[in-house]
């Protein structure tokens, strides 16, 4: 139940990570041609800060996945490496 | 004269910024691998932070270097445009 549970979880947020990364792949792309082509910077930097948006967001969705999902069932088992990850995460992630 | 040093500014950081993209994208596409073959989320979210660290820091090289050089210029034309266009982009790029 619980396997399954979390099969179908990993199924659903993975799919939309994916596609969110391959977006923000191609954002990026296209960052760099504008830059290659001389396009002014103020444009450039408006598409940087919109790729650092999508960048944040990726995170923020996997991050809150993993909280509603593995670190639920951490609690329950009790596994502390799951806890002590998460934490070293976090504070990667919020500088 | 001025054009010149416009010239090899543009050069100069022009290839770093590019040099950087092209290394923020082959992260973006090793994140996107690790959220493919299910690697762990607490990885994954120390390696998005990592993305999220470079892209904010080719914004602000970009930032840094408009400043020093087109901002510097329109200031001596006064050329009002450039500070309300960079006024802008810096609002979007500090959200």
């Amino acid at each position: 139940m619980t396997t399954e549970y979390h099969h179908s979880h990993e199924h659903e947020s993975t799919q939309a990570v994916i596609n969110r990364l391959s977006r923000a792949i191609g954002h990026l792309e296209s960052v760099k041609k504008m830059v290659e082509d001389g396009k002014d910077c103020s444009e450039v930097l408006i598409q940087i800060a919109a790729v650092k948006s999508a960048v944040n967001n990726i995170g923020k969705i996997i991050l809150q996945d993993h909280i509603k999902h593995c670190v639920a069932d951490a609690v329950t088992t009790g596994d502390n490496k799951v806890l002590n990850d998460l934490s070293v995460a976090i504070d990667k992630f919020m500088k």
